[in-house]
């Protein structure tokens, strides 16, 4: 069995916790939140100990910790994960301060800390089976890229105001997804985004719509929208363009029963955002970050993923700014 | 070029007539109809001349005769036309009296009268290739086969009353689709039948809703239902179950847009009803009956089938009666 | 915390097992199977003790017991609940003799046992949402439903023998939907078999393909196939054509990747086989015996309505052995 | 009646030219082409007469003139037309030089010459449900729009070197539909251009795959992808993101008979390329251009769409050879 600590038992924390207690070969010993409602239930509900965190890192038995806590607590959560010798699970972003994810990924680097980073949609089985498809070749080469992603309502403002903007909030996983189907790094990013939706998070200086165009050093295209809102829910869709064959990614329906009158037949509306659509993706990344602590198998998506992505977003946002196409320095 | 009399100007007549017309080999060279309306402005539409079913059958020009008029004129003008050497082109049934239908028959026959019978959806593209799917063997061996046929809403009580009954009426296309697709004759026939939907059918004799079984003489299956009513509209199903693979004939939608909202996602009804769904079918129809004149070549339904569909819709409109399947007697 | 006692450890008895164990107010106290394999593993994995009938029975802590077992131990498991005061949730059939199902329902009936009879399909969200919406009267009445039910493939000849038939073994699910649905008795019965796949199966003395035709007691009418094979995998949908609308319960595919080439799209084949499929429906089927033990809730599934369900079962092979219709006698 | 002249007997000038012969209103007088062969072939089948040019613009009978000619005789037929007081129905686009266009536009605009731009997109019964939707209020505010173009397989060598470019040969279409939907004019343009598919094209100083990004005077989004493949055939779809709902142009299929088998379930592939995906809106434009005629009706698409389109293709040019978005100059 390994003993893992779960930090933050907020809803991904929530997520994790569960799926980690679930795993036949996990015992989630600890839960490290400051907030005591949702912790102790969720701590009931694992059997696991509430404690503060210098108790999880002080205790040799913990093999990995997942950080799920609240981000501004991300990064000094990975450099203590390091210094103290745990394997890592950490949700994204890793700061909201670029300077800072960098610093982090090279320490973290450094001490060759274990690290799973929570990019859970390379982990999900459509996702998965285009990406092998064509890694393994059958799809042809690669040439383009289509991706949707559309939330089913704005976010608060309180939460648009902490998010550090759609960019990184949410385009992150767009972004890394491009760099994961492509397997080579982002040559140019281009973005525009607006509020058009809800005024509210124009007021929070933020946009809830943005179109992005990336091109990869080898010269092929991606293009991206974004969006805090779909009339039917939650949009999360890709289209690979290959030279043998497209291969779509389709939103998942809520249920499976039509109705047909008549205007017509009437289809359900997809399943209802990130924890619903995400659920098997999750179950399958803490099982890769046991895989990770058990047997070292590198994770889908490391560290270095997530400086990449949050690079990407950082250069969106610029585009966005200055109205201007950025150019990636590449390192050699 | 083909000179062709069409007798009928109602609806089915004037497609015809504008197929005919709009082939490059044929001219309508009359329309016969006692009606003057429908019939004045088809002659003029087409270039036709109006004339009596005398002077159309006396008329050693005309090779052909497209018979769309009433049923109750179709026997007497199959047979003239079979004494007057002319091709024909006939819509089902024959007759509303199966024993005429056997005469007819067999008098068309024995003269050696070519002869088409109006079972359009042999024609229609999608049904061909399910057709052609099994019979090439790419589907292997046909084991059962599901139909639906639904008109958009019931007719009225006055069409009702002539129309002979819904097995002729409009079962017999199906049954028709199932001995095309078998290859082979029909053995057993059971059939319910119910009014649910409309009150004036059931005060005019006849039923609204039917379910059909039949087994063939090689023992395959196949299940229909007929109905005068679908809330969405026209729906004409099937459903080929071959042993490598299952071929649908889908409804074709009435446009491409698709609508997404709250409630999920909204695609168009089906094309409302046979002449639209079918308007392809018609024109290959015609072209075959030109093809039957100029070069001999047989059509997909001849006058055989015609007889072969009506006893089946006979032996279901007993079986109804009964309450008991009904054993075919089949030919030697 | 309810104490449950689980009698088979095969395939049902398993997934029964483990949604009794993850349901948060149950716990598994026994497993009862003669066989040790699986047993002595789904008892480790669910906690609980390996113990024969008698013990189980004889533990009045023990507030149900789930009747997984094979067939012919179910009428005595039965009987014995009944007199120890049990809860049951018993899977189909109660017997392969209709006249000990009678017997048993009888004495079941008159020790007021509460009894969940194991139809899970009435559990399905999709099946359940078609039910609700006709009964809640939006869709209008129902005026007659079509059913598929297709296996991935046949079963082993050892399966069929022991199986009472494919009308008791499959198409069992398909009436007890039926009566469901119509909230009505069934009046005539027509089924139609054959042996067309597997000749196996016909040595068995057993049919693989099957055409079943019900009229319910006011009237409307019921369409079944049953099939040992469908070319795709399983198939199991439904079409229930009501006054305002049709309700389509569709398969479920297994992923939702869609590929294109040049011969066209490509969708998932449907989820693999009843145990996926159902899975939803398996678990809420377990909160429902949950929920008829603590409060007395009536489950989606009786007794009676297994027995009822056999009967239609019954009638169906008679019609096929006489080629005529059953009607059935209704009782006053 | 009114009688036309059509210039050019290619592809699109056959298609023009059959679909104003088949309008009830309407005589094809002229066919004008320097090559006999299809040009004869084509005044055979409507009946036309064979002339040149200065025949058909001297003809006084000649109401309207369909220009479908090669690229480079449109600026000098157009002004042709507007000098002799003839209605023009002409191809995009008037020139592969900008400026001729402006200069073409701004006499024919003076010369008040009727004149349809042959974007025919806009005539399509899907296209213009989406527009007339969110024109009437009811799909409530266009956030944003997606659209796909690509083309089965790349145009030979020859073909792309006279057409001017993919961004005025295909993404013109999509210019203008964006401009159609939005109602409003282009602010910025940002395109990137690649050869990824075939290197023939490449050696011809073209692209084969590109994205552009839009953004309007008021704001809002366009992304578009242009492709001179797709491994499936023509891929022509839009996704209009409204404040109430989203509509989707989807891709018509060629068939309406599904495949299934243990790959799953197969669809048709779209109808293959924009003759066939477009023949109604060919024939609803022929009819908009006699409309124009007879009563003055304003087509969808008249000559400054023409040009505005191009503008856009020109700074789309521009904005791929610089790599930075493109600001337009917006007419006071």
């Amino acid at each position: 069995m390994i003993d893992l600590a779960i930090f933050g038992a907020g809803r991904i924390g929530h997520v994790h916790a569960l799926n980690a207690a679930a795993h036949s070969r996990v015992r989630v010993k600890y839960i490290v939140d400051p907030l005591p409602g949702a912790r102790d239930a969720l701590a009931a509900q694992t059997g696991a100990e509430v404690v503060d965190a210098d108790r999880a890192f002080a205790d040799s038995a913990v093999a990995g910790v997942v950080i799920a806590s609240s981000t501004d607590t991300h990064a000094d959560f990975l450099l203590r994960a390091a210094q103290a010798g745990k394997a890592v699970f950490c949700e994204k972003p890793v700061s909201l301060d670029f300077q800072t994810v960098q610093q982090v990924a090279a320490a973290v680097e450094a001490a060759g800390t274990p690290c799973l980073m929570g990019f859970q949609r390379r982990y999900d089985p459509d996702f998965r089976m285009v990406r092998d498809r064509i890694a393994g070749g059958e799809a042809g080469r690669l040439e383009h890229v289509v991706m949707h992603t559309r939330d089913p309502s704005p976010p608060p403002r309180a939460y648009v105001e902490r998010s550090g903007g759609m960019f990184i909030d949410q385009a992150i996983h767009d972004f890394d997804m491009a760099r994961y189907l492509l397997g080579e790094e982002i040559a140019t990013v281009y973005a525009v985004g607006r509020c058009l939706i809800d005024p509210e998070i124009g007021a929070a200086g933020d946009i809830d719509t943005a179109m992005i165009t990336l091109t990869s050093v080898s010269g092929r295209l991606v293009q991206m929208v974004n969006c805090r809102r779909a009339p039917f829910g939650y949009d999360q869709r890709l289209e690979a363009i290959c030279a043998n064959e497209v291969l779509y990614v389709e939103n998942r329906p809520r249920h499976g029963v039509t109705f047909a009158d008549a205007q017509g037949f009437h289809h359900a509306p997809p399943l209802n955002y990130f924890m619903e659509r995400f659920a098997a993706a999750y179950r399958d990344e803490m099982a890769a970050f046991v895989d990770l602590i058990e047997t070292g198998t590198q994770p889908l998506a490391g560290m270095r993923d997530g400086l990449e992505a949050q690079r990407l977003a950082e250069a969106a946002t610029a585009s966005m700014r200055t109205g201007q196409a950025v150019r990636m320095e590449v390192a050699a």
